[in-house]
């Protein structure tokens, strides 16, 4: 698990260069490619602010919109489909700025042949996440391209919420001292997923982590509201990416400790089996909240009530660092940098 | 010009049938699909209404969302890519609710190997529409998949606006002595797309009518505000789609006539030369707008004044009719019925 990869620090080739499977792995290629063309080309404060989700004002409060496209292989696995990940992370992403979900859009994109079977029992399995979460799917689109010029179904959804009044929580307000707690085991979603690959399969137990949490962040706003900085669900990049996301929008370094870290022995040994950190696989369902020393017990006792967040744990804390390293004590005694990805390593697992 | 195709009345085979060209074409196929699959899925209020945009209250008003997906091949066109087709392809959802375009979102489906440049330039043409239209792109998302699982890029925005107090264009609002205005020459869009498919190139100068609507819709708003009935921006399918949907939701017919509908003479030479009805051919930055009789003077000198509603033409009535027919009195001066087509005329046209 000591995977250390080379900083890719390639410029982006905007006369002769390529897209290739780095630029969607959520690591820095990704960053390069969104901060080159897409910030470039759209140019505004939203973008700049780096979040998941934007906000803006409207006569009654403030709203943030957030929208993904999910492209997971297989479309099924353990404990989830392309279409409840796709509900669930739409929804994550609007309740990480502490919004109250609201309403939803999904847009389909489907290669001529895909059995309607299936795409029924995403529709549904859709259907059911949207309204168990109170967040109907208002508006769609449909559109089918011929064999052999998509990979099944492709869904992007959008997302509206309500802040609620009182709450800002920006990409930029972590400071030395505050800690940071995960919701619970991390890396379930990216094994679950690779777990059914075809060239891959393996035998596990595993199940995708992919949830709603927004119940889990009413609750968390709830028990200590202003002294949550900021909250991000860990995805694509995994726990890494985030906490490296983070370091650089603030400005600080963190400390980790590998052993505080929650990881479901299988998820471990498949990693090990793999090749793979845990600290880079994706997370469907879980969180990462950095928060005010002294707000850590109410918020962590607040989380481990909630169905969600039972395995929440404090697992390091913010230091003052210009280099705004991530810095982890290892379960041997020794340290390492805990670096974002470079290059691909689990593709398409969202 | 005078193609008439047999309904396609099979029904959706939930359990050994295929998605196939025809359920993304706009007609009576994609209808099925929806109703049989997606609106019993997510069962709600909203996907009932059947508009291309959904409304919901906030505090201080109400707002509608939509998305849409785009597909066009050749992702580069006249007078657009894929891109601008994004951009304005959801302002106009938006402003046919009579809504202020508010804010955007965009999800990219990427294939490896794309090249950077032509991201880039697709990139760029959507934060010129943006900007052109005060609807900032303010979130996004970024998806790469493998060489031969997609088709270049997939683009699909969603965005939000605000309905101005006191109006609620619907889809069943219209009734009979109604007339039907489009605001320009029709099926130009489709036929640039189609000029430039590999298979079928031909010599025109047509170029597409891809444009942002909401600065002509705040002008009839202004003009006659609530004597309009409502608004449809024909885009697959063509107008005789839009025709037969609104009579459908309306439970009306409609008269319409041949020589008033404005065609550009290349647009029908094409159709012409294609074997294709101009009334089948998607348009990008046309609307159709059905009005209180006596508002209908105004409503015209108030398109002709704007730079995209200079063609505005009055092309008929609607009549009381059980069997919701759309009925053409055509240049040769018999009539026929103008049905939406039901199998798949023009594959990716947006």
């Amino acid at each position: 698990m000591n995977v250390m990869v080379k900083a890719n620090r390639r410029k982006l080739d905007l006369k002769s260069g390529r897209v290739d499977l780095s630029h969607g792995a959520g690591g820095r290629a990704m960053g390069q490619l969104i901060e080159g063309i897409f910030h470039k080309a759209f140019d505004n404060e939203w973008l700049r602010a780096g979040n998941d989700q934007s906000a803006f004002m409207v006569p009654g409060g403030r709203m943030v919109m957030t929208t993904d496209g999910y492209v997971v292989s297989p479309l099924f696995f353990p404990g989830g489909n392309i279409g409840s990940l796709a509900v669930h992370g739409t929804i994550n992403d609007i309740a990480m700025a502490g919004a109250v979900p609201l309403y939803l859009s999904a847009s389909f994109i489907i290669e001529e042949g895909f059995p309607l079977a299936d795409l029924d029992r995403i529709a549904e399995t859709m259907g059911a996440a949207s309204r168990e979460a109170g967040m109907p799917i208002i508006t769609g689109d449909t559109k089918v391209v011929e064999r052999g010029k998509a990979d099944g179904v492709f869904i992007s959804t959008a997302g509206v919420g309500m802040v609620p009044a009182g709450l800002d929580l920006r990409s930029d307000a972590t400071r030395p001292g505050d800690v940071v707690i995960v919701s619970g085991s991390i890396g379930d979603h990216g094994v679950a997923v690779m777990s059914k690959r075809e060239n891959l399969e393996f035998d596990t137990d595993i199940v995708s982590d992919s949830a709603a949490l927004h119940g889990l962040v009413a609750a968390m706003v709830e028990a200590t509201g202003a002294s949550i900085r900021l909250m991000r669900d860990p995805t694509r990049g995994g726990l890494a990416a985030t906490l490296n996301e983070i370091a650089n929008a603030s400005k600080v370094g963190f400390r980790i400790d590998e052993e505080a870290i929650p990881i479901n022995p299988e998820v471990a040994a498949a990693c090990e089996l793999l090749g793979l950190d845990p600290l880079n696989v994706a997370n469907e369902g879980k969180l990462a909240a950095v928060v005010a020393p002294e707000a850590a017990d109410a918020l962590l006792a607040a989380m481990r009530a909630h169905p969600l967040g039972r395995e929440a744990a404090l697992i390091g804390h913010v230091v003052a660092d210009d280099n705004c390293f991530v810095q982890m004590a290892t379960s041997f005694g020794g340290g390492r940098i805990v670096d974002w990805l470079s290059g691909e390593q689990l593709p398409r697992i969202c």
